[in-house]
């Protein structure tokens, strides 16, 4: 892709690590969260022991906050053999309050991009957070000004795409999407003929890490810094 | 509202309470909840402090159930003064959990009602409980055929619902609301000119309780059953 096709209709943003700062909220939680543990286990076994557990709840709880809270609640008392105090629990209550209150600090550049690409094309936001989280982000940060409306997805495999398709009732050529994750916010989006552009963050959950195979020449660009899309156009 | 409008092009309608069973597993979860506890307080206490707790956090967490879990956790720490049990905080995790596994059992006449208005009209859910949650009730109800998408809000104030008309890019004339909360599916639609039926469950959640001035001569139409729905066309 060398520029975007003239058939785009809607572009698509991802919210977290796209429009704003998020993984590294959770990287510091997890810090947090592995220091109130620290006399069970060494950071590193008690980082996989949480992983695991989101993992392993991620069908129960889905993404965000609100989830990841409950599991460490629950790794807590896994990995502490339930001897955990219960002023832990409190205080691994209130990690994830503070996770939920803090201030949004913009990505370079995305208020110059949206303010561009604003009336010429519908511009939506396509997030797999929490919903009220997503939109409480989005009235913080400004922006919802230049949003159509939010669109919050329980994933973002091909098939959660395709119901967002025929939600705004377009073709997959008419849809453009921008994000962080090469697993989320591109290939699913390729892959049903649809466009992408990655705009990497320098933070990645392991859960979104993706090989791509590189021989299957899926076709999507890679930018360093969102202002570069409007080169794209 | 004797006949409903001509005008009406979108059909929306609530889905806990109003397409299948939901706050009847709240109070079931309350009830073990105050079980777990029952050593510190009273059950009507108890009862009151976890309404306490969850109204406080309903600005973090808004609706759904896995806010329920963490409130839950937050009233039996103090309830408690952090002497519940480990154990305990796990089986609180737990009760989410069969909450968030729970079978789907339709309200009655729900899917001849859908089945009735399939085609005529664009139908939609408009829910401001979890997404995750909603979807995977929606697709294990066999009722994901009958709409055209999910809308998931954050809260169902009018400004929600004015945000949702935009979304949908229709008119206040041409939106049906049906559902179970007189405060959350009716009220507001009918403030901003939409038309609203009320179907009364028979358990409804203190929050969603308000009183009516019958003075003001809203109008709306209560049904006791769904089918009744079907008249009114």
């Amino acid at each position: 892709m060398n520029k975007i096709s003239k058939e785009i209709k809607v572009i698509a943003f991802d919210a977290d690590d796209t429009l704003w700062i998020n993984e590294t909220y959770f990287r510091d939680a997890e810090h947090e969260f592995a220091k109130l543990l620290a006399k069970y286990e060494t950071e590193n076994k008690i980082d996989r022991e949480l992983f695991r557990v989101e993992i392993k709840n991620l069908k129960n709880y889905g993404y965000g906050i609100k989830g990841f809270v409950l599991s460490m609640i629950e790794c807590a008392l896994e990995i502490s053999n339930h001897q955990v105090h219960q002023k832990t629990i409190e205080e691994i209550l209130n990690i994830g309050k503070d996770m939920l209150n803090k201030p949004i600090e913009l990505l370079d550049g995305i208020e110059e991009v949206l303010r561009s690409l604003q009336g010429k094309y519908k511009l939506i936001v396509a997030t797999k957070g929490d919903l009220l989280d997503q939109e409480r982000k989005l009235e913080n940060s400004n922006l919802l000004q230049y949003f159509h409306h939010v669109e919050v997805m329980s994933d973002k495999k091909e098939s959660d795409y395709l119901k967002l398709l025929n939600h705004l009732d377009i073709k997959p050529s008419e849809l453009l999407m921008i994000g962080n994750s090469l697993k989320s916010d591109v290939l699913p989006l390729v892959q049903i003929g649809a466009s992408a552009i990655h705009v990497p963050f320098h933070t990645t959950w392991v859960h979104e890490e993706v090989t791509v195979d590189l021989s299957s020449k899926v076709k999507y660009c890679t930018i360093s810094n969102i202002k570069e899309v409007l080169a794209l156009f």
